[in-house]
């Protein structure tokens, strides 16, 4: 499948590299082209890779992730551009952290609205899955990391959308005994006011390589 | 010892007469004296249990549980007395839910403060520890309800304190490898928070008896 992942950081790249280990072709988008981030990656990695515009990786991807700043990510699509976008499965994996607080960092939106009611409802023909945001970059693509089972949580609005995220979860290596399906789109409330919860654990782990299992009543 | 628990809902209840079996006396503390759940509580369970107001509670214990309505736990504190407070370990399980919210419950309080960190500053004698507020009332006393080793936290300013509720919760059945302290009192904030999560999974779980188990790196 072509993908396109919008944003260049550790987790887009570490996105990337691992859909493209998984056999498909991938864009990473930039602001601007020539980002040298992704130029470096595309460059590096071999294979289907290249780099462009966060349009330039809309318009190529059959189905995107997100995995822009979460509190640029609403500017980022704007850029992509809503008729691109259209009709997609867009994988929400960002969280709306606003670092620049002095106390820590906090959301610059939670409780009765997130970041992925806000981009289901900017873009209203995009088919929203939150998901991944929950765990560190490398976790994602590689649960083995993480000791003994544990669980990754998908949210969103249109069932055949996180069917199609789970099978791409599959392929990273997460069994479908792990793969949570929390509900419509409002449940990327918890799923992002988690962080606040995951720095913690982090904090306390030494390491954010570190997840959590829901264990059900006996 | 005595042990006075403020608030005579379910919570308030199941935390009061666990604390009974672990051979606590117990005073039930409510807003009016001869509240109703509170009178059939101590009459119905025997033992040296004892019902009366937020300050009679508060008096009677050496120990205190916050086990009122969130947004109502400054005022019940209020209520209780500042001076009858001061010096004592209040282990602080509520949760600053609005319920009369519209589109499900949402937090008073959030992100840039908790429940708890409002109840240290407020009362600032006071030795809180956030704690067993991330699991329904019936698994804050009996672990054992939910499958497997699963993961209780505990946060607070007072290292003692800390150590004093860990005994509560070891009595109550936690193991201390289940026990996880997250440090200072502003890790209520990811505590709370996680209601949002936790809320939709009791949703898709269908039961409020559930965990989550933290689990590290191999």
């Amino acid at each position: 499948m072509r993908i396109g992942v919008l944003g260049t950081g550790i987790v887009g790249r570490t996105l990337a590299s691992a859909l493209l280990s998984n056999g498909h072709e991938v864009r990473l988008g930039a602001r601007n082209a020539g980002n040298e981030a992704a130029v470096a990656w595309a460059d590096g990695i071999g294979g289907p890779a290249s780099e462009g515009t966060f349009a330039d990786a809309a318009g190529f991807g059959e189905l995107l992730f997100n995995a822009t700043a979460g509190a640029a990510s609403l500017d980022a699509l704007a850029l992509a551009g809503a008729e691109q976008l259209a009709g997609k499965v867009l994988v929400d994996v960002a969280n709306p952290l606003d670092s620049a607080r002095g106390t820590g960092p906090v959301l610059t939106v939670c409780n009765d609205d997130s970041l992925g009611e806000q981009i289901q409802r900017t873009f209203a023909d995009v088919r929203v899955v939150k998901a991944l945001n929950t765990v560190t970059a490398a976790v994602m693509v590689d649960p083995w990391l993480v000791d003994g089972a544990h669980t990754i949580f998908v949210a969103g609005d249109d069932a055949a959308a996180k069917t199609e995220v789970g099978e791409l979860l599959r392929a990273f290596g997460w069994p479908a005994a792990s793969i949570l399906d929390l509900g419509d789109i409002t449940a990327a409330r918890g799923m992002e006011m988690y962080m606040a919860l995951w720095l913690r654990l982090w904090g306390a782990a030494g390491t954010a390589v570190l997840n959590v299992d829901v264990r059900p009543a006996r």
